[in-house]
């Protein structure tokens, strides 16, 4: 038996990428699409590469029929989406990819996106959706708040060295580079081929970006304290992939073990040997994260190094992840497809 | 109950990407791989994005135990290939991605590939591997000859219509434009992302291409006739797909419907609306073919342009498709994965 | 003594090219730059690359003191610019690099555009901006049509072909692939680097491209009677360039000889060896055309490939090559700048 | 009247770099080019994109006659350098690329390289080529000592602070992200398109890149005592471009006002208003490197982001510079070349 799944906000890259991995699940159906801009056409007029798939017409969200419906993927803008989801039957379990429901402080939502919640009653309900390290709680959720791709990749790197407490909290950086899908859909002049491509610049630097938040929130509550951590993202020539250098004060060999500790018996995070170096190449498309740590030649310095894909592991491979265990489905279902290489 | 299968030549782009794609098969188990100058070292080493597979290590092939398997995969370079497969235990069925039991006709492989065929036996023996025009015959066969992955496309444009006489068999003309995984891993300079990346080229142009071998042996037999077409491949700053613009003389709307009814159940060729002009990035990843034609303004012209990525539909997913039959598997058997985008 | 221009446009592709030539222009000084909307802005905060140069600030076009100014770029879109261009004072030299003023025939240009002409006198004004063959023309015009890059680069290919008589009229046939900067800095889904990066397609086949006009035109002024060439633009991941791969029926050492001989004291046009295949990185960002030709194994047909830089050759630098025609200056001031590689 | 020179190890990208500044450059003139395993070939067809130009053929060294040559580019591997211009005339200026003459200490050069110098009275006699720092040196020097790349740009961002004595000299930390073509024109798989293009990763990390070397002599002799920076260069899918996101402890408004201060009256260094991000495509192609510098939400943290062009300025334009000084020419002369984007 299968269980029937809408998606919400179908025409970006998040939801295409929700199709993509559906395509092949075995434990989940689509029952219907929408994007209220292109509500009426054909999941394969607005993404050709979907043409093989019988899918649901995209609509409206308001003409959805929830019922029959077991879960939904909500994949909108951020500020809509708090409005969405409190509309929606409360019946129906939900896996956000926005914003919306990432902040548990309204106060911290407010001062990071510029507008107060509308919704606080949902955004207390939300778990975080960073299934590794929410396993439980995203299993008993109704609301579970996917992370974003950045901060996703970035708490991979250094919860469980903050859990353990064997790194300095007060001198952490993260140095990322994103590929541009992580922009989504959006028609601006610097996301344009002619202008992305051959170069890289920097953006949000000097603790501006938005994932600081999450950052933020779940750091300290680790740490039992405040933690701020520097964290400058770039933008590269590549579409898909995050690699976060996260350099952190600690002994390297101590860094190391305690990650492939922590994720000895984890599916999708791999921890390479001591000294090796991932690649995002080696996780494109797929919902893997390989994480490496070296040691400085200044001592006392750890590097540590992880890579997924921001389409993916970073949201709507999580999404699915996440899904999989609010439906009492294997975690894995749907999200064993090797990455693409070349 | 699952099929064994070995990987000759597993460390080369064609040998990565049957791995990729046999890691969500479900009626193949790979048994063993070959590379003989990397024998040794463990498929992770060689392709790291294939780290989260559990795959038998590196070995040379006359190390290889072919005792319980049941079919070899040989991605081998040409000429080696046939002394590799003519040592191969005769009980073994082989599906060859090499270009070197492709013609049938000893005189036609000296020309095309510079040297006599040393194994003209197996030459005989082999089907030609174009999985939906040699269906019955690859069911039976021993041993398949993959096909060239520009040969594979321009077929897929062109088959139907020379099948059916509907265009004039003299003015046909392939203007193909290809990714660089379909040179391989070569250590040359013209492959260097330096060198390719934000530019293009023609090569081979001219009637030089050796996959003509494969244009002149499958049409001269479609058409009872000599038929030899003009073909100029150029090279572009892209990883994977084939365009193939085919010109040929015939009535727009007769070449679209001859296509359309001939591909009409096949599960991976999509022929688009007539008018519609399709994108290799719609198939990059996967098994699928998309197809449009287009008629011209000058009368009697008509346009086919079909797209594949050389890596799947062109090769290895071709090769597994073959194998599926050979094994009496489900034909689509772990090659229903959608495309990635973007 | 330098002549004093304006740039009308200066915020698109084109305007930036025309500045990045001029920046090391001996004869040539920029006293104003026109942009409506970015109106009061540095170019510097346009286009960052230009930083260096000490240029005026971005004007609305009424705002320009024209008195001094020696003569006009224009770099506006079709439409527009024959309003702008009709009301700029009569005693300065105008070169457009819009459509605007490419076709002679009023029904052409409503056809192709899709609306009437508005300045019918200043179209028939206009000369023709081709400058190898316009050459005495535009030296005494007072206003140049830059021409279309896509059909800039297939006369290049084809002008001496069709003046000779040596190529059958009735069978001209241009696969084009072009670089995306030929688009313009327009917000467009299928340009983001997301969308446009490693993949390739058609668009306007079938003879729906508007530089079909200038072809026709040109081609059949030059034969004396109707010449309708078959025209397939691709669009290719790269951000320069254009190839025009050219299908003739002749004799291909004539169609080289012809090529060879009609360019052999053009600086910029370059017929390399017979045989030999040109390549776009060859001529990025300079305004060199390279020219091969080679013959098709099928006996009496030659394919002719030229490449150049759609922003130079194809574009600003045949802008700044007609005005130094206009101005008295040696032609190739400001144009030697050699390509950039890798 | 017009210097002559010769460029040694002309068939790599530093040496067609040469050739490609100096195309356009009014004071020197090319009089001889070696490529040894390419000798007896025109430069135009190892790099077709120099086709227009007039160049000597190349030769082997030995077969050079360097009476008459002013001063010769050399662009060999190191290890071969050191002995190659030991063996030059000593009346010939020298202008190095390589990285046999930029360390002083004879043990650090064995150190880094792995290999004892087996030209120390050369190795003394050299003036490092950082330009604006050692504008005196270099116009009295026989022998220039062009600089790493990578150093380059980390000492543009950091020379001044130091020497200023702004920042904690403990705790430096330069993120480095590269553009492929500082790989140079080497044969290997990780460089090829395939493997490279939409992908990144960190190399040499951790302390182990030769660039450190003179990293630790320039910042400790201005520092008057060692200073250890930490580095991480990263890989990145472009050819051209470096951006250093260099970490600082320090006063954010003094940082920027030091290195605004020291960098006033330089041509090519242009720091921009503070909180501004460069980007490496508003460098490529040119002599320019870009400086931009943020202050972090964390107090007491700063962050300066400089990119410049590797081959530029991070070599064969630096080295032109640098040529300039040393022949009595104009410093700016052939390098005024604007970048081009897109």
């Amino acid at each position: 038996m299968t269980a029937k799944v809408a998606i919400l906000g179908a025409s970006g890259y998040t939801g295409a990428e929700l199709v993509r991995l559906l395509a092949t699940h075995q434990g989940i159906e689509i029952a219907a699409l929408s994007a209220d801009r292109k509500a009426g056409m054909a999941m394969a007029d607005v993404f050709p590469f979907l043409r093989h798939l019988d899918l649901p017409k995209l609509q409206k969200i308001d003409e959805i029929d929830f019922s029959g419906i077991d879960l939904c993927f909500c994949a909108l803008p951020h500020a809509t989406t708090q409005q969405v989801v409190a509309a929606l039957p409360r019946t129906l379990k939900i896996v956000d990819l926005s914003a919306d429901f990432r902040l548990r402080d309204p106060a911290e939502y407010e001062r990071w996106y510029g507008q107060p919640h509308t919704a606080i009653d949902l955004q207390k309900e939300a778990v975080y959706g960073l299934t590794e390290f929410y396993r439980d709680e995203i299993r008993a959720a109704r609301l579970v708040a996917g992370t974003g791709c950045n901060a996703a990749t970035g708490q991979y790197a250094l919860r469980p060295l903050i859990s353990k407490g064997c790194i300095d909290l007060d001198d952490i950086l993260i140095d990322l580079k994103a590929g541009v899908s992580g922009a989504g859909r959006s028609l601006k002049e610097n996301l344009l081929h002619a202008e992305l491509s051959g170069g890289t610049h920097s953006y949000s630097a000097g603790g501006k970006h938005r994932h600081l938040g999450e950052f933020d929130q779940e750091f300290s509550a680790l740490a039992g304290r405040p933690v701020r951590v520097r964290f400058t993202p770039h933008l590269l020539p590549m579409n898909r992939g995050i690699l976060a250098t996260v350099y952190v004060r600690g002994n390297p060999a101590e860094v190391h073990e305690t990650l492939a500790t922590a994720y000895r018996d984890e599916v999708f995070l791999k921890v390479l040997p001591f000294g090796a170096l991932p690649s995002t190449r080696d996780i494109a498309g797929s919902n893997f994260c390989h994480i490496g740590v070296i040691g400085d030649r200044v001592p006392g310095h750890a590097t540590v190094i992880a890579v997924l894909d921001n389409l993916t592991k970073g949201s709507s491979g999580q999404a699915i992840q996440n899904a999989n265990l609010m439906l009492g489905l294997p975690e894995t279902e749907g999200l064993m497809l090797a990455p693409v290489f070349p």
